[in-house]
């Protein structure tokens, strides 16, 4: 029998310069919200989303394509840009056919981290597209680095416990002995019956309720519900 | 009523520098096995530990003591020192009276951290001294950080449940707004009752069990064996 593949859990993108990355596949995770509203996008039709980690940026790059800019600051659309972070802004009737450039800081930074640090392939996964992010990753035979974007570098649930629920899916093609992964899954196993009501005790969750936006971040948690892949080629995450 | 001192779990070293922990109470957690060691040599009557983080520096400070030279490398007693890192190679009979210079890597790292970041009281802990922990820090009316020293700055399991089951004895005294706090809690709640069983699928036990070194892991997660209170003091740990 071949030896399997490995599959690491990253907690934090302070952490990820303790792994080779190289020629493996890396998943960057931001539950909340970014990753969930990329899938969405493509999902619904977009031609592609191309993440930035500053507003000059995604102002520069929307003029440059013709791209929707988008990104918030306390849930708030930023001023110069055009929509918000929230998957919900994105349905097919308006997405379809369009660029959508995204301010996203956490996320976008792992992601480029991830690409300079010898990286095969980027993917972005969260629970709106988890199955076709697990359908990949056991077709790849590659290494797997499930990189949790969390939030200014600080650990978070929400990002460890969609890691705990692609290695659910996944485990028996790989090899694992990372206690990132044994938490993540212990975590997901413990919690993904009582899930809507669990990330409720969240940080993030408490930061992001406040603006009103408990709806999204239900959407955030959901299965499948826009599930789609989206890759990294070309500077942008296309289907 | 009087607004409650804040705490927080740092994961790794390497997340040290993201919290503001000046005029903090600091608890390097090391469970595998150095802050377990440290509490049995100081309940068994040492007079301090002194903890370095080379060997050159245990050798030169043990002769500059006249202290006992400990540390191991994968499972052996490291030459030109005398001892190895278990908690039972320091029995009463031995360590009575005697300045124990402890080798540790990843413990040694977070305390030096921990002082230069302004920490204002550093502790160490494990389970063998959970209660004492405990007591101290509801004592105190700082803030705490509960700062795990992983390994080789990884996540490690066996840091963040002695995390979990401060957090379990401290919470009402304290305001906890930190996912890592919550994952430690929920982590030590679900395997508090098989914690045995449950660290054999740790990393760390696979690297250290494969050394002889079972019965000295189960010694470092049994609750107050060792129940005293080391505490940083012109560079040594004393009770």
């Amino acid at each position: 029998m071949s030896q399997k593949p490995s599959l690491y859990t990253v907690l934090s993108p302070r952490l990820l310069d303790l792994y080779d990355i190289s020629n493996s596949v890396v998943v960057i995770i931001d539950v909340f919200r970014a990753t969930s509203t990329i899938a969405t996008a493509l999902y619904n039709g977009a031609t592609k989303v191309i993440p930035v980690d500053s507003v000059d940026n995604c102002i520069q790059i929307g003029n440059a394509t013709g791209g929707i800019t988008a990104g918030e600051r306390d849930g708030k659309v930023i001023p110069g840009l055009s929509y918000g972070n929230s998957p919900a802004e994105y349905p097919r009737s308006f997405i379809e056919g369009k660029t959508l450039v995204l301010t996203t800081t956490n996320g976008t930074k792992l992601l480029h981290m991830a690409l300079k640090n010898g990286a095969d392939e980027v993917v972005t996964g969260s629970f709106p597209n988890l199955s076709a992010v697990c359908d990949y990753l056991t077709s790849q035979n590659k290494n797997v680095f499930l990189g949790c974007s969390a939030w200014k570098d600080r650990f978070n649930i929400e990002d460890a416990m969609f890691a705990g629920a692609v290695i659910e899916k996944v485990k028996n093609h790989f090899t694992i002995h990372c206690d990132s992964s044994l938490m993540a899954s212990d975590m997901y196993r413990m919690h993904k019956n009582d899930m809507f009501s669990f990330i409720r005790h969240t940080t993030h969750w408490h930061r992001l309720a406040s603006y009103g936006l408990e709806t999204d971040l239900e959407y955030c948690v959901s299965l499948d519900v826009a599930n789609i892949l989206p890759i990294f080629k070309n500077g942008a995450l296309i289907v």
